[in-house]
This record gives structure tokens, sequence and C-alpha cells, in this order.
């Protein structure tokens, strides 16, 4: 969109950008989920990553079903914010490695990244009913409810499996 | 703590990097919402930038005093996440400068930062109880409820004032 001047723009190039923005987090977090689950200790854990990780594909695929209705190619754009909490994740990853504390690290590590998709998620559900794009916002609510029930069972394993160990 | 090997951290270790996690990033906030303020369009988002900015010195004593209930330094540590949220703002804010959907995007901005501050909150609040510290955990339920209620409070200014006027 470098060919319009920012005066110009409206909410639809906004939502062009957070959807793509949200494209290029989705593939990153499909690349870290096979690492997370391979790192994690207990199988609880392990299978909850490896569960997202399917979800996480389906979530593509309705991103790819949004970028159809826009009549736009699938593309995504960097996202500074989830490579930031990769970034971080992967130093817990190092830093506790062995530790009897890493699946707690990693349990945090998965919240945030489950809070930066429900962040993006309820904006564009919100933003695509302001642009009457109801489908659309059909699907990034089916999203959004997925991750959300994602962040609760995290924070479930967390409290039962991991914590306790930990502490 | 790199005078520790990662398999003799414990969970004291965790608890103790994610509160300085957060103090870092609650103080990058802190520099960012003015600006935030200054870009606003309406008047109650500037308004609701000015009060986050109050709750957000109010939340950084808070962790000064869980850094004394440690018996630590109040010393942040570098916060890759938050950087790359705040970065993306400021690319949302340069794109959109002047736009209709300009708010439309702080309050997207905005609402990532809460999000952040949410799963952090989260997790510190259930380390605390593991740890047996009830009064730090209080007080990170504090923050925690702050941050729900303002990103709510984005929620309302989006779809009412703002996108309305972006589409």
């Amino acid at each position: 969109m470098a060919d319009k001047k920012s005066t110009e723009m409206g909410l639809e190039d906004l939502f062009l950008d957070t959807v793509k923005d949200i494209y290029y987090a989705e593939r990153q977090i499909l690349k870290t989920l096979p690492k997370m689950a391979k790192a994690a200790q207990s199988p609880e854990l392990k299978a909850g990553f490896e569960k997202h990780l399917q979800e996480t594909e389906g979530q593509i695929e309705r991103l790819e079903q949004v970028f159809e209705m826009l009549g736009k190619p699938a593309r995504g754009k960097t996202c500074d914010a989830i490579l930031g909490i990769i970034e971080e994740g992967k130093s817990i990853m190092d830093e506790f490695k062995g530790s009897i504390a890493l699946d707690a690290g990693l349990v945090s590590s998965a919240q945030a990244v489950e809070h930066y998709e429900m962040a993006r998620y309820g904006t564009l559900k919100a933003w695509a009913e302001q642009l009457g794009m109801s489908e659309a916002a059909a699907l990034f609510d089916a999203t959004l409810q997925e991750e959300i029930a994602t962040d609760q069972a995290l924070s479930q394993i967390g409290v039962t499996a991991v914590n306790q160990k930990a502490a």
C-alpha cells in the first residue's frame, strides 16, 4: 500500500494490513509449535501444543478464505510483535533447559502468543462487522473462540501439572 | 542469573525473570502512551490513553513493591515482545498519519499491548500463588483487573467512536 498517501488510507487498508500481519504471525507460530511440543516435559502440555498446531493450520486456512473474499493474494507482512514474543520464548527455552520450571516457562510463552492472537482477531472481527463483511467476522470469531479455549487450557495445565512441580 | 546452570533454575528464577520482563515493558509503555495520546484524534481515545498513563504509573509502583518483597533491586530485563508490539504500533501511526483510520489503528495497537500485559500478569498471579506469595498475587491481580477494564474500554471506544468514522 506504499502507493497511497497516509491521508488517503481507510479502514479497508488497515483491515488488509492487519490480516497480512496475523497471517505472517500464524505462519511463524506454525513453525514454532513443533519446537515447543518437543521441548515440553509433561505429556499433557506436549499434547496441548500438538492440538494447537492442528488448530493453527485451520486458522491459516480461514485467513486464506478472507484474502479470497478481499480479492487479494494471501501474503504476510512482517509482524515485529510475534517475532519479539517468539524470541522471548526461545530465551526462556534456553535459560530453563532441563529445569523443573521449563514447562511453566513454555506455558507462559504460549499464553503470550495466545493473547497476541486474541487481540488481533478481536480487532479484526470488530472491523469486519463495521465493513459489512459478516462472513469474515464469523471466521475471525471461530478462531478467536479457539484461542480463548487454548489460553484457558494452558492456564489449567499451568496450575495443575506444571507449577506444582516447579514450585 | 547467568551464575546458575539452566538445570538448577526453579520457579522462583522464572518468576523473577518475568517480573523484570514486565517491569521493563511497563516502562516502555509509560514512554509510549503520551505519543499515542498526542496522536489520537478523538477526545475520548485521548482521555483513555491519559487515564491509562496514570494507571501505568501505579502498576510500576506495584512491581517495585514486589521487587522489595523479593529483596531484589527493581531492575528491568529487555523485553523483545513489548519492543516488537510497540514497533508495530509506530508503523501504524506512520502509515495512517492523518487518515480517518488512525484512531482505529491506535486502538488496535493499544489492545495488543493490553493483551501482552494480561498474559504476563495472569501468569505472575498464578506463580505467586504457587510460591505462597499471596500479597504479590493480590498486587498482580489488581493490575490484571485494570488491564482487562482498559481493554474493554478500548473495545467500546473502537466500536462507537472510531470504526464508524473510519468505515
